[in-house]
């Protein structure tokens, strides 16, 4: 991904336009802005059972699996009611048999629940625990595996939204596959917007939500398995609310959700896949959200913030910013600034410094990462902080990191 | 409930005025038919993690506890995202403790799939099955709990929907009470709409969710339980996301949900609330229903159907009816008529005889279900169906139900 610093600058003082129709933009990484058409689709009632409904969920799967480039059909999508962990719970649970082993590669929050859930489910694993926003590596992965013949299973998150890395996919799906082991992917914040190719990153399943990349509204989640991982899995699931297999089977057999659907959540999430493809699907999805993130970038570059990622780690989902070392800067203030300005950004995760996230999904373009630069240049002026540069320590723990 | 035969009865073969905005009345115990404001209230977008959502979801807690019936600060509520079964799973994986023992009060799929759950979840328990719809009583729940002192708890199905039976809920509540034991009860389909207070009906966790009696639109469901037991749950469940009480301690702590809540979903169901308190709360919600309820069946009967159930064990929530024994009536193409007309309606779930369920919730009036049974009259007659009554197995198997 190129992030281009050449992107046009929008002066500091200027007034944003307030967004449309008068509430905020999220600058979250889901729920976020989504567009007034999904919105809209949620305005009518269906019956679950009913053949129109099973109609959408039949519709719902088939055009998840074209997004995630299934050529001969040898996966199949199975979506799940509940939030994104939910569905990553669901994955452990059932593609890892309780005399499996995984090995959880962590560098952030998402990846810590991978574990934490791991003890839930009473499973074996060991954890190559990167802190706050290393990458793992895939020589690093390869030496784990080698250590302990073992270990079945590989989890990995695709971009750590915690802090917005991209984590090197490819190189460990192959070092996964050389190995002789099989790769279990939380893709929640990239899936539909970067390429997630079984070709060449061949994996035994991926998750993500209806929340994200796809700009849906959250409600469910779905995972996208080899289906004979999803046989296998028959009566292995510590929960049968979260059971892919008999979730899988009933849906197979009959058309409809084992429980009730979110049915407006669904019709929502059809409509955002249109709108998917309407876009030009991954690649499209993904070009708008690198402009996004580049204009962001850039402008808050201007501004004299600065990112913890080196580029060639920042992913176009979500950017975490340093806080200003300025002792006037004051987050919760600069939020409630933002917010009045009609923008709303998230706050940071790491445990080391002090830090905010802005989020480029969702129905954004960089007309408005535009206008939230200008409103950010406005927010620091509100509070009297003329320099945004964040503290050493900050530069130093970024110095950590290899292009 | 009285259910008074005597209400009007539409002529067989007029024509059924469309439903409001062209879409068919769902005539099913949820999804259901909800309000205008009600689907409008999910054309917003929220960032959970905000301050606005997070009084949403105080707001929400807060009602749900008023409904309950919480006088003193006894009880406190957890919404948990999912569906209703979602909730159930969580209600007894938190509340029902490993080294404990349940008894199973079944009388219908409902119970059937409580008995499932706690076999995904290794809990010891006792089914008492009185099959497909014939109620539990005091008595023999009495004699189960004498003859194994080792029982802790009993899981009760509050109106199983199923059938449409409303159980003898107080009479299992005192007994339960009296040989000192938990009640766990699930009321999914009747919270809102039929009484349920603790002062009367003592248990230790209900459960129902977003889609029933309260009117609102599918993805989350709730836990309202005493204090007590939340804080003895800490530790316990067996499943991360559907841990009520890390939920509990988080929204407690932080206002917000652990994980991404279906804000749209629930920014609807808060607007559900208020039109709930509008119509008087409980008993207003609760006496629509029962003039719903009252005109389909007596509609129904003077069509020459027979309800599975006698008249005290009806719930206001949904009616079984049976299948016309005339070899030309076929549901499927009763089903497509009905939908045709503007109206879907439910298959039914009984093993033994052949019927169909209509439901009497959501935003539904007398007026509705006059125009149903006119609709319904008209289906009779297109597919050549000129006597309505049941088969006389169906007759028999009724007889077994004492009034
Ligand atoms: C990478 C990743 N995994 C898991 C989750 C958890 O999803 P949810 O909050 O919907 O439970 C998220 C949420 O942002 C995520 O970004
Ligand atoms: C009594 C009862 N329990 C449990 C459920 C399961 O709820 P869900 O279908 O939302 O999982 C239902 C659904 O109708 C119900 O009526």
């Amino acid at each position: 991904m190129a992030h281009d610093s050449g992107a046009a600058v929008t002066p500091k003082f200027s007034i944003a336009d307030p967004p449309a129709g008068g509430e905020p933009y999220l600058l979250t990484p889901g729920p976020l802005t989504t567009s007034a058409g999904v919105k809209r689709a949620m305005l009518k009632d269906w019956g679950s059972w009913d053949g129109d409904f099973r109609a959408m969920t039949a519709d719902l799967r088939r055009r998840l699996l074209a997004i995630a480039g299934d050529k001969d059909g040898t996966y199949d999508c199975v979506p799940l009611q509940g939030s994104g962990t939910f569905v990553v719970e669901a994955m452990l649970g059932s593609f890892l048999p309780p005399d499996g082993k995984a090995l959880v590669l962590v560098n952030g929050a998402y990846g810590q629940r991978t574990v934490q859930t791991l003890g839930y489910l009473d499973r074996s694993y060991w954890v190559l625990d990167k802190g706050d926003y290393l990458p793992p590596r895939g020589a690093e992965v390869a030496a784990a595996l080698d250590a302990d013949p073992t270990i079945t299973h590989v989890v990995l998150v695709h971009c750590e939204t915690s802090s917005g890395i991209l984590n090197p996919l490819q190189e460990i799906a192959e070092v996964v596959a050389a190995k002789g082991r099989k790769l279990l992917i939380d893709s929640m914040s990239a899936f539909g917007a970067l390429p997630l190719d079984p070709q060449t990153v061949p994996y035994a399943a991926m998750v993500s939500s209806a929340n994200k990349c796809i700009e849906g509204v959250p409600g469910f989640g779905f995972v996208i398995a080899d289906k004979t991982e999803i046989e296998a899995a028959k009566g292995r699931s510590h929960s049968l609310s979260l059971d892919i297999h008999a979730q899988w089977a009933a849906m197979e057999k009959t058309g409809q959700w084992r429980f009730t659907p979110p049915t407006h959540v669904v019709a929502a999430f059809l409509q955002a896949l249109r709108e998917h493809e309407a876009e030009g699907g991954v690649a499209g999805r993904g070009a708008r959200y690198a402009a996004n993130c580049d204009t962001l970038v850039a402008g808050m570059r201007a501004l004299g913030f600065e990112t913890l990622l080196k580029d060639g780690w920042l992913s176009p989902i979500i950017v975490t910013f340093f806080n200003p070392a300025h002792p006037k800067f004051d987050f919760n203030r600069f939020y409630e600034l933002l917010k009045a300005k009609g923008f709303i950004i998230y706050p940071g995760k790491l445990t080391v410094v002090d830090s905010f996230r802005i989020g480029c999904i969702g129905r954004l373009d960089t007309a408005v990462m535009h206008q939230l630069v200008v409103a950010v240049g406005e927010a620091l002026n509100e509070m009297g902080v003329d320099d945004a540069s964040p503290p050493s320590s900050a530069i130093n723990e970024r110095a950590k990191l290899v292009a």
